[in-house]
């Protein structure tokens, strides 16, 4: 619809004309979710466009329940199936938009009635309906059976999650399971536990690295999920969030170029191997940044400028290429918010791109003014100092710090320029260091070797082969410690270098404090006295949010 | 102090000495209004170092009530007066970072016991001490005076609205007075209507356009402040923040060159014109971005990274040289946040540069999600599209947006780029397309001829050559509109097409609605059927803001 949109309004005389298969155009899927959890009170809130407002206003040939079953691309027709019969309709230009359709995993009974997805409007309907009896006159008659509802979900990403909270806040129990070993798999793992945490404190059981093997009645109307594990959860509802795949059939059996994983295959315009046809949305192939990995991104803001950019191509208008994308992300979950942009750790693994990663966890504005909310940030960077990619969990300005890594990640920016970013503060909105600049120093002092980090996740290597040094006060060493630490609070360093002297050994020394910043001090003093010294990136915080291994 | 622990850090063996001419150092000074407030409930959070934190934790050697009176270039060493005499203290490098002084404005009076400032601890110690006995025990004693406190605050400038939500929180009545136009004069004049709307909503009386001419007592025990317009304010308080100047009599008795504001003159390392001495903060003349205008700019994220800055280069480590500065700043007034990055329509005029003005009145985040409030934003952009300045007002998400601007202002981004920005949507955090990228849009339909705008700045001169096209709805109209507009609902333009022809009879159509969005697409339609049309920047919003002509 965006291009369509564009299009009309590039262009009063086009004939243009709109063809879905399905009832509704232009509904908004993001909000699916929360008019499940009833935030969004009216169902007409969700369909933002019909065929008649788009006629009226952009003058838009809208037909529903029209599906193209094939392309005839040397006569440059489509031939559409409707329900009183088909026919051809010509093109000059013709946008494919098809989407993407739900992975079906193999789970026996996946077709169950008690199982559905969160990707339509008629999904949400029929989840809707489905809750209305479970929900109805809650412990009505004493004695009935007053069985708490009960959900599962299967598959923990960005709509998992979203379903986990809706179905929370509508009163039912509710247990998810993730075939990772972390919710949210594209968050690192450092940053996951924290939403464990959060759906934990709301009630929610989470079951991490196991499958859904099989949906089947049970004896009491409702339903059994059998996990890979052999654990059985009872449910009276299912949701299965596992995942999209382009929906590229129609562009496959036109001929057009496909990439391997079967998006259709796009030039910065959002033009196909064939001239005549443009492709967008979560059917189509898009560039990865700083990976330059190819796949479709199912994420509304590219798809909405995809449209933008393939109806000024269409029109012959300036078009803007589509530049590498970000697949800048973000999920609330209760309390917390969770955002990702550009590469994680594991896609940079994956990629062989080598970088520095850097923790913080400061308050999302000043601590001297009340109500400052730890944020959890983790950045990557490249040796020359590039920002790769970022991620933030908390409980407030994680999505505005994400939108300034998501511009500086699109300008090319470094650590210096993260430190010199001049973000707006005052007392209430952020600090004279804001967390990004912070970042950007963190980074400059690891990458330019004034600082060397050691990571939480090499802690075995280290315990092995280095003095762990534990400059907290004593007060937060009794409260849990890595046993072989040397503790000597941080003030007290400068008297107490003999000690380590004598704990090292000769060996270098892995210092760490609770968030990495009295760590960075003593570390300080340490090098300048002439020991090997390192800096635990993100502190005890980070290393405890690691599962031990 | 951010210079002397960066100092530190880089350098364990330094002897680092701080000299404070007054008690404190490294105060929050802007958290002071919000002690003032109540909402920072303990004076010690204030405090974030005393001299015993900063020597146990960094070795600094802090010396308060210890003034520099002069320099000795040639000798290296600083003239020091304390309370128990005068000594003289070698340096290799020296950094004088002495901040602001406040402007003392021509004010008979200004010296009278209750007027007060807002810059240091020992201001507001004073300021809370003269409110305590105006708040004490209200309505006491029936038929007792129990006049309501007043306050009147001179400058309506960063500090001047912090002290007066400040003074409206502890419960006094408060009248504004400022010499400009327009609150906040930083601000462009379409958005600072919206403040001086939340003032009064407030409670606050606005004196714009008038300077204080006198203060002095009356008989009731308060005082009078008479203005220039002759009107007389009754006070309790007055509260004077009409800015600040650079404090650089020492640097400038140092012989050491000084910019034509008064400002220490350095290079990009923060080095005065002695290859000994660096300046930074309040004092240190900065270049601004986009105008290139060198002045000193007082805000507290520039100073602090100037701190760092001198250390490296003092240290001899790799420093980040001083990027020219956007000014970022921000300000919360009652329930709204007002911001700005870049230059200001006013500096663009001033340094005669040509833009082009795009605002927009979007919802913070998805409207079909509850709660999105809406934004107010104006930006400029040089015919080539690179963004030249921004600001924003609004009750949410404001900061958010004028990060990402001060983002993409730094990173020399142009109307294109912020059109592609890869914002983290989902419904509570913002729009597949973000007011960020509408703006892009916008800036690129405006600047590539797609769509040429009207400003409401030029009404007069619209009203009388073209004609002037309202599309909103019936009622809309009926509610407010131009005299001589004529109004066609933008669904029915399409079919009296004929209307707008005999009524342009030949003359150019200016359309408007009420913020820009439905204009736009009538205006499509226009130029597409051949009229000379043009789209109102901000519709009816923006025009209605700005001060009749």
């Amino acid at each position: 619809m965006s291009a369509a949109a564009r299009a009309r309004r590039l262009d009063e005389h086009a004939q243009i004309v709109v063809l879905e298969q399905g009832e509704y155009i232009s509904f908004a899927n993001c909000g699916l979710p929360y008019y499940l959890s009833g935030e969004i009170a009216e169902r007409d809130a969700l369909l933002l466009h019909t065929p008649a407002t788009l006629a009226a206003a952009l003058n838009l040939d809208v037909r529903t329940g029209h599906r193209v079953v094939s392309i005839d691309r040397d006569a440059r027709h489509v031939r559409v199936q409707a329900a009183d019969g088909a026919y051809d309709l010509a093109y000059d230009a013709l946008l494919l938009a098809p989407g993407a359709v739900a992975i079906r995993p193999p789970i026996a009974g996946l077709d169950h009635p008690a199982v559905h997805a969160l990707r339509t409007v008629p999904d949400v309907d029929g989840l809707t309906a489905a809750l209305a009896p479970l929900l109805a006159a809650p412990g009505a008659a004493p004695g009935a059976a007053t069985r708490e509802p009960r959900a599962v979900v299967v598959g923990a990403g960005f709509i998992g999650l979203e379903a986990v909270e809706a179905l929370v806040a509508r009163g039912l129990h509710v247990q998810l399971v993730e075939l990772a070993d972390h919710v949210l798999p594209p968050l690192d793992p450092e940053l996951a536990p924290l939403l464990a945490a959060e759906l934990a404190a709301h009630g929610v059981e989470v079951h991490l690295g196991v499958a859904a093997r099989a949906i089947a009645s049970d004896a009491a109307g409702g339903v059994t999920v059998t996990l890979s594990d052999g654990a059985v959860l009872g449910a009276d509802v299912v949701v299965v969030n596992v995942g999209v795949r382009p929906a590229s059939d129609l562009a496959r059996e036109a001929g057009l170029d496909l990439g391997p994983g079967g998006a259709i295959r796009v030039d910065g315009d959002q033009r196909t191997s064939d001239p005549h046809i443009w492709a967008v949305g979560d059917a189509a192939e898009s560039v990865l940044d700083v990976t330059g990995v190819r796949l479709a991104v199912p994420l509304a803001g590219p798809a909405n400028r995809q449209g933008r950019r393939a109806a000024d191509s269409m029109c012959g208008h300036r078009t803007t290429r589509q530049r590498p994308v970000l697949a800048t992300a973000i999920v609330r979950v209760f309390g917390l918010t969770a955002a990702t942009t550009g590469a994680s750790q594991a896609a940079l693994r994956r990629a062989g791109i080598e970088h520095e990663v850097v923790h913080l966890h400061p308050g999302h504005h000043a601590g001297y003014y009340p109500g400052a909310e730890q944020l959890h940030l983790v950045a990557s960077f490249a040796p020359d100092g590039s920002l790769l990619g970022a991620q933030a969990v908390g409980r407030a300005g994680v999505d505005k710090r994400i939108d300034v890594l998501a511009t500086a990640l699109r300008a090319g920016m470094t650590a210096d320029d993260l430190a010199e970013l001049e973000l707006a503060y005052s007392p209430p909105y952020g600090s004279a260091k804001d967390p990004i600049n912070m970042l950007g120093f963190v980074a400059q002092n690891a990458l330019d070797g004034q600082m060397p980090q050691w990571q939480a996740w090499n802690l075995d290597t280290v315990r092995a082969t280095t003095l762990v040094l534990d400059v907290r006060s004593r007060q937060e060493y009794a409260a849990g410690h890595l046993d072989e630490a040397l503790n000597i609070p941080h003030l007290e360093l400068r008297d107490r270098l003999a000690e380590v002297s004598a704990a090292a050994d000769g060996r270098e020394i892995s210092v760490h404090c609770a968030s990495g910043v009295r760590s960075y001090l003593a570390t300080a003093i340490l090098r300048a006295k002439g020991f090997e010294a390192r800096n635990l990136s993100g502190g005890w915080q980070t290393l405890t949010a690691l599962p031990t291994p």
